[in-house]
């Protein structure tokens, strides 16, 4: 099967590679050219600009930077938009705004062209490994042609229905997360206000996690049944990365962004609109964002979401990156 | 090391024989005596009561169904009581409540004896397979003492310092996992009704908790770094058991209870109780609470604590249990 | 003073004629133009066209049914701004939305003109008694020289700023109405199970506002302090109209609609998202949103607001309009 | 009519003098006699004990300063109980908790009398008016033959039922009371940081309640319809009491306990109780409650609850007394 490929960053980069080990024809193209030579060196072919790519391949997939990136590869002279059309499919699989997708769908749709977002869970690590999860919409037809290369690039691929569908699901994920990290942090405040060691109730959360790993992994293999090594009477029935990973900095009041507050109060709020236009209550999720708002007043929207906990200590802020 | 044992119920049976494979010595009673052969078998001594053992025995650990049975070994002729005093050590691993243990203790106390209040997270197989989860409380010196059974019988023991504790830890735990289902089904309503298909989510929830197992495994033995494996931009970030095991019921409607709603809504209740007497404000467990009381107002406090999501969908309380 | 007076509906009619009364020579007009005759009567003179008018006079106010026709009045042929220019002013009466009133601005500021939204409360007897309250913004100057006429045509008027900050206040007023009737609905449920009569409840809070008329009436007359009457310590420090006049029809499960639910939704939706913008956390309004939202998944968005009582008594929904 | 009546404070003073005015025979007792002076120039007779008083008159009234005033007149020597019996009904009207009345009435209903609570609402002033709000429950005949001095002491009483009732009824009152606070608070807050003056929003929302007395006045005796003078679509629809009275000085920072925070918080937390016991959901009570607790974290429980406010504005607890 043969693809085109714009934008070699570090991501981009990783996918392609993917590709030629998986025995992909790939012809690539970047910005700056010199990081083709990677590339080439694997096998692939490189084009001079993002329309020679789409002239010699039926398929091409996008990997940008950010949205600029992704609507200039496009609609900019010697852009994806000159040579797209009937029979032709563009995947682009950039983090963008909706927005933005629907620019693009809307342009290479009207050319006739078949259009798919994709945009991917997972950063440099699982983009080498092909362990990506990715979150596809628009194109039916396209997908299914794309499946394939989907294979090779992720553990698993979702075809979620129509375009915006993607950033709908990452913000109910999100949304779910924000929740989860105010409840972690009343929890951790309400062990320690209450002569427990909020360090134990820690340990409590994540043990069994890190212990249950060798049996499922033995079920997993042996008799495909990972989660008979589960209990949920055991305390280890809620225990999950973003606690393991969170819960040791926010103890000590250190909350360098991973992932800036005032991103997750904004998928908060995007998520309780997307509540609201279909009448769907979710007290708990309008509770949490009161709580990241609270935060964002504070002053913390440049730190950590888990700074949230900094609101519920009451400390009023005396929070470090 | 010698050790009483009292209670031979499900989980006292595979206690006790776990103690005597590791080599413990162990002088079993049981109310029906009959129950006693098995263990005997193994190597256990039997005695005629509660005092007899304890009598016997530097240490002695007790495992029984309630409360009521708890209170009538310690306090009926026979019982505890009579024999326990100074210089030795009595371990309630029970599930009771604050006040039974209380009891326990200032009786024990009262005759010169230690007390430690141990109940366990776990099951049947965690018990035969010394992999429960001990939250310990009380008596620093006798848990001290303790710490070689509790090695054989559970696969971590934490002592949680004065009497109440370990009730007080379960609470928390709990009232965070109430918070996260609350979490859990608003995003599974929000999907529903946002033209996402609530499976999806479900998938794309816990995909990486299966799949990442394997990895995790050679991290955790080969370099001791399990969690390097753990991506947190990656949608897996919060996935955990409960999510997996509990969604797939849920959006069947169908509510077998393994936790009764009308117990998590207590112990919602009870947190939240603590968190008042201590100063602390979680208003995202106090809008879970409410979702819990709306589901047992709609007569689903029988049903499983998931059954919160009948609450959630707005359909009135059609669940099946 | 000189005043133009567009648009003669219920209210205009009883507005302009109270200007008359009040010595101020006025020239209407009115799409149809019939309805002008009672005010000729009164001594009005008549404008052809809303052009006309403003040609005519220093001042014009128009009071007008909705967005539409307030945008047709001035955009339309022989609108305002053929006339409007440097020295003259427009005041803008009608309730219309915030970008209704911007593109007027913009529109009249561009000929040199000056303008004041000035949207009220109060309907037909406030106006035609010169009870009303004036939310304006906009121009400070032609405010100022207004006051003439708002103090003939309200009880108060209120300059509130830049403009938007009419809706804006109107805004953050229903946020609390809605707060208010969320509390009053628990407070008649809570009553309702708990054993209480929900009628004597609504006799205790609404009990001293009934009653206290006589003596604040000589208070504020005699002695001018009002607050004197009332005794913080009383049942009825939060006696309200609101609670008065919705409450029996609220037990009733009658909901005829005032104010239709979905609207005070929206209003809250938009004072939260107010919030949002300026980091004010506002957590019992984001509750009571997610009550009316819940209230609207259950179909009553067109019954009065008040039919959120429906999803707090939990009956699903049996109300009638 | 002849009645006892034991406690001369201020309040009581007021209502015993209330009784004598109105023609009733009054026996009254205070622990210090002097206080009985001034009545017995209005031409009421002494008892030298609580029993001497109830020996004396079939119906006894007390209007004690606390619960253990209250207990002490019962069950001290020479205290009711020695006197109580068949015929003869006492009435508690001081403020006591549950547990206090519920002890009286037991120990006074084995002795064969009659016993009915009945806490009211006012203070000094309301006292010498006649003017208090009386919330009695237990015997209903015994209240029955008390109405003749009810209708002399208060404007209006209610019989709530059983025991306990009257104090369930505070309970629901200053719940409703504690979330308007808080939606009253986000609103000045909103209107503060969304540029608007919160003075101009608190007179926006009093204003009508002052200006619309004269009328109301009018209509309540002329024509018995006070309710017409009011407008729903009026901003004045929420206007109360508490708002004129708190608002100014919650802008000023300022916080007198006129009802201590603290108290107000447990009155919440109580209500909330109330309602977990019935199953009643109340997300924006439990909203509200979690600010006061907030508040009290931050050292406030002891100024007014009006304190909440700071909670609000987030600045962390800088109030001021």
């Amino acid at each position: 099967m043969e693809v085109g490929f714009l934008g070699l960053g570090i991501m981009g980069k990783a996918m392609a590679a993917n590709l030629l080990r998986h025995g992909f024809r790939v012809t690539v193209w970047n910005r700056t050219l010199s990081k083709c030579d990677e590339l080439v060196a694997m096998g692939a072919a490189v084009g001079d600009t993002p329309a020679s790519v789409v002239a010699k391949c039926k398929y091409t997939i996008a990997m940008l930077s950010d949205p600029s990136a992704a609507l200039s590869v496009v609609f900019d002279k010697d852009g994806v938009l000159e040579q797209i059309g009937e029979g032709k499919g563009y995947v682009d699989m950039s983090t963008v705004d909706a927005a933005t997708s629907c620019k693009i769908s809307e342009a290479v749709k009207q050319k006739g062209g078949a259009f798919v977002e994709a945009p991917v869970s997972g950063s440099k690590k699982p983009a080498e490994d092909g362990q990506l999860v990715i979150l596809a919409a628009g194109d039916k037809a396209l997908y299914d042609d794309m499946v394939p290369a989907f294979d090779v690039l992720g553990k698993k691929s979702f075809f979620l229905g129509e375009m915006g569908n993607g950033a709908k699901m990452k913000l109910v994920v999100n949304m779910i997360m924000g929740s989860m990290m105010n409840a972690f942090s009343e929890g951790l405040c309400l062990a320690d206000k209450s002569g427990l060691s909020p360090q134990t109730l820690l340990d409590v959360l994540v043990l069994c996690l890190v212990m249950q790993h060798p049996c499922c992994y033995f079920l997993y293999y042996q008799i495909k049944q990972p989660w008979l090594c589960f209990d949920l009477q055991d305390l280890g029935a809620i225990a999950n990365p973003m606690f393991k990973m969170k819960g040791p900095s926010m103890l000590q009041g250190s909350y360098n962004p991973a992932f800036p507050l005032k991103h997750q109060q904004k998928d908060m709020r995007l998520a309780l609109s997307l509540g609201d236009e279909n009448a769907v209550s979710m007290p708990v999720a309008a509770a949490s964002n009161e709580a990241f708002k609270k935060a964002r007043s504070l002053g913390l929207g440049d730190l950590d979401f888990s700074a949230v906990h900094e609101v519920l200590k009451g400390t009023g802020g005396q929070a470090k990156a």
